[in-house]
């Protein structure tokens, strides 16, 4: 009604209508491209954010404007848990459960060395460059900032339906070494970690699985919470709006709880979603199942587009790059160094791992073949939002951008985000189809193009009982029926099976507990 | 991630978690309560507030907390959107667009007469109390706070489905005051209103009619161009996600560029809904028609019972109250006074411009009863959170909140929120069943009934020509059809029908030119 009275918001104002009208134009700019190879909606948002700052340092005369200055605070707290949560919500769990270890493994012990590879080669190589003074704790940053793989980049170049493997892998590595950087972060600001004994290793290893163990257990228990309210309360008389607005404040607080306990939000956000996805999407009425599905969907398509449009302007904001200017050389130095760094760094623990990880799997299709493990080595390369965000946290905490050391750190890195979230966003698409062909050819991507379409009365893909439950009423689903055959049931997830359909589902709901039939009237009997 | 290393950040963490859990609370217990006939939703949140203000204020030694400081921004960027485009978006436009006149009456008019009631009643009763030094600008700005009807109560106590005819006029009106506030406070900053010439008046006539129009005309074209860009790319390759977030990005749009443009925003985004809800909704799949449905609901939902927790906790920081508690029967005269001046400057409008209306109507039935007129009057008394919102404007802007005078007026405008919301809260509904008992008894009780929890498939309650869609399918739905029968069909209504059939459908889609068929395959034929 009167914003216009009030002096300070009236900026605000103006950014949102700006960041709206980008924001559409992005989706409608997105879905024009829809047919090219190259370009995703992502890289175009990255461009168009780009040319927005151009334009908008144009106008105010080379100064930087504060629309541009990237904002942790919104990124943390608003972009990110959508999406993240989504990926939780509509993960195949079959995928994801089968490579559990590996993908620990990958996201635990893979950051750690990808870690130490980066901050000792940047300690050794910066020495010969003139960048100013850095702390040894700014090195460690460096290498936590570094080594963390980009959930958000990682959803935008691999498709779920077509690598189901590669995209379990690389996304869960994403999400468990969030709870792997967080435990560094913390140990970077408590230990001296110039001096590593045994006893600082094992409280490390100590730490990291307490915050694994908790933030899952808390993720899981508000999504088992939201599944027992939603089934006990709403018994009979449902009421769609209550429901939905229920799902997403019970699936913002797991998130907001983490990060009020110092836990990894991502990780608990993550498993929240898995665990709605099993129980808790069953238990509403199929109004409320739509509505939640593509809610959270448009939620995170909508926050994805957002980061990059922000860190595509925020690469624009001058004040940084005029510190930097005044040594080009030092910078670009910098920047190759970091880029090489990480790239080593990834295929130092990528190909060692894998093959660990090959050597406790039996059967030979199980095993992660060499050009998977290209595959996997390249889609991880990509570092996001997280990083810039990180790296101001780190570089820019006391207003310290005018340092030299500082603000190469921070131009290092986004240059670092722009030209991987580039090269990797248009190049890893046709990298997947030139090294993986097989997986192309087969039913999946039939598949994936039915369910873009997929009608109203169609479940989520969700879980292995969901799509084999598809598979019986669309189309045989080939390779997934293969792999069930040729693969061994794993003991463990029969055992669970067993446990989730004795104890859990009478208590949580789900399917078969809440019967569940297509078009039929919408008061749906619940057991 | 690591939102636990930065500083300031953490306080908002604390706030968010204690508000998502809070809402949390409210929808089940509001659930719980929903068979209560006196407790509503609202009601319930707002006890929660001030319950939740205890129990903070105990915990933090009766020192106040910025949890409790009621956040103009938050409030009129994010929170007031949603409700008034869902308004707009699920409002029966026959009711609307028939008594049209009569809520232009009520809106401009009504609120000017009630606004000087208001500022000189309390201009000339102030005197004799002790309340330090107002200025003349002041006493103009209460008349305006306190003369807007809250469209946010109005949505709590009155149902459209019951009481459409009441709905429509009450919160039409609501809407279209908040145009008149907006005049009326540029006004009270631009001139001297103390002196009242004729030029000034018509300058105010003209800003006036200068506002509504372009607000309106805002409003419209973006709800057009939703409905074109989605008409014309989306052709027959649906995508649900992007025309889900394009719809909700554009409603958005449409507010904010009417604040960046200092007009009417609530105005804008209510016939940016209606539009919406005429052309874009029926241009998109059958999925994105169900989700943004409901996603509308639920944010609106979820953001009317925020703002009663907000203004329930917002009530009891203490600030305010100790500068006040010093003259308690001061304090308690003025609320006393704005109270009444708030009852008769409402009866000063209500009762002549009803009789005025009924003059323009020759159909005995389209004539407002006296009963209704009651009622008409008794439901707009409540005052909410944007009363709350424009007292935080402008009695504690540059923290003159120590002062007496603005800490009085502070305080009992608070106290005439909770007084109004509470009463009108609980008696309203009573009320409308006592006085006007017939429509209680008619169909549209059993209409409502069905309607809450109504089948996916079942298009949304707009429009004349949706609700003779479900009166066929469903229950003949007396009422309206005796209605069309006896009165005359509106000329101005008939030529709209041909233009929109001749001119805007064939351009904008909608009924009938979307074809749509109720269970038909995801791939709807799109002319």
């Amino acid at each position: 009604m009167s914003l216009g009275m009030t002096g300070p918001e009236e900026v605000s104002v103006d950014a949102i209508t700006l960041f709206v009208l980008l924001l559409s134009a992005c989706i409608i700019i997105g879905h024009l491209l829809e047919k090219s190879q190259w370009l995703t909606e992502s890289i175009s948002a990255l461009l168009i954010g780009l040319c927005c700052g151009v334009v908008i340092l144009l106008s105010t005369q080379g100064k930087s404007s504060h629309v541009l200055v990237f904002n942790e605070e919104l990124f943390f707290i608003y972009l990110l848990p959508p999406i993240i949560f989504n990926a939780g919500f509509q993960m195949k769990k079959k995928h994801f459960f089968r490579n559990f270890s590996t993908i620990i493994l990958f996201g635990a012990v893979g950051t750690l060395i990808s870690f130490f590879i980066i901050t000792l080669g940047s300690l050794q190589l910066f020495k010969k460059l003139d960048i100013g003074f850095l702390e040894i704790g700014d090195y460690l940053a460096l290498g936590a900032i570094l080594s963390a793989t980009d959930s958000v980049c990682t959803l935008q170049v691999l498709n779920q339906e077509e690598t189901p493997l590669l995209y379990s892998l690389v996304f869960g590595e994403g999400v468990v070494n969030d709870a792997t950087s967080v435990v560094l972060f913390n140990a970077i600001q408590r230990f001296d970690l110039s001096h590593i004994t045994s006893t600082i290793a094992l409280q490390f290893i100590g730490n990291f699985l307490y915050l694994f163990f908790t933030s899952t257990v808390l993720g899981i228990g508000v999504g088992l919470l939201s599944a027992y309210i939603i089934r006990k309360l709403y018994f009979g008389r449902h009421s769609t709006d209550r429901e939905v607005a229920l799902m997403i404040l019970m699936a913002y607080l797991s998130y907001m709880m983490a990060e009020l306990f110092y836990l990894s939000g991502i990780l608990t956000v993550f498993f929240c979603g898995i665990v709605m996805s099993h129980y808790t999407w069953h238990n509403v009425t199929e109004c409320s199942r739509v509505t939640t599905k593509h809610t959270f969907a448009t939620l995170s398509f909508v926050s994805q587009i957002f980061i990059f449009l922000y860190v595509g302007m925020d690469a624009l904001d001058m004040e940084k790059w005029t510190v930097v200017s005044k040594s080009p050389g030092t910078s670009v130095g910098v920047s190759l160094i970091l880029l090489a760094l990480v790239l080593i760094g990834r295929a130092a623990f990528i190909f060692p791992l894998c093959f660990i990880s090959n050597l406790t799997k039996k059967s030979q299709n199980d095993k992660i073949g060499f050009k998977q493990q290209v595959t996997i080595w390249w889609a991880g390369l990509m570092r996001g939002a997280v990083s810039v965000a990180l790296a101001y946290n780190q570089f820019a905490r006391s207003g310290h951008t005018q340092m030299l050391g500082n603000a190469i750190m921070i131009t290092s890195t986004i240059t670092i985000v722009l030209f991987t979230t580039v090269v990797g966003g248009l190049l890893t698409k046709s990298l997947v189809r030139f090294l993986l062909p097989l997986q192309k050819h087969s039913g999946s991507t039939m598949m994936s193009d039915f369910s873009s379409q997929k009608s109203l009365n169609l479940p989520l893909l969700i879980g292995q009982e969901s799509e084999a439950d598809i598979g019986g009423t669309n189309i045989p689903q080939v390779p997934s029926l293969r792999m069930l055959l040729t693969t061994p049931t794993n003991t463990v997830h029969h055992y669970w099976r067993k446990f989730d359909d004795a104890v859990m589902r009478p208590a949580f709901g789900g399917r078969g507990f809440v019967r569940y039939a297509p078009g039929s009237p919408p008061e749906l009997v619940v057991q």
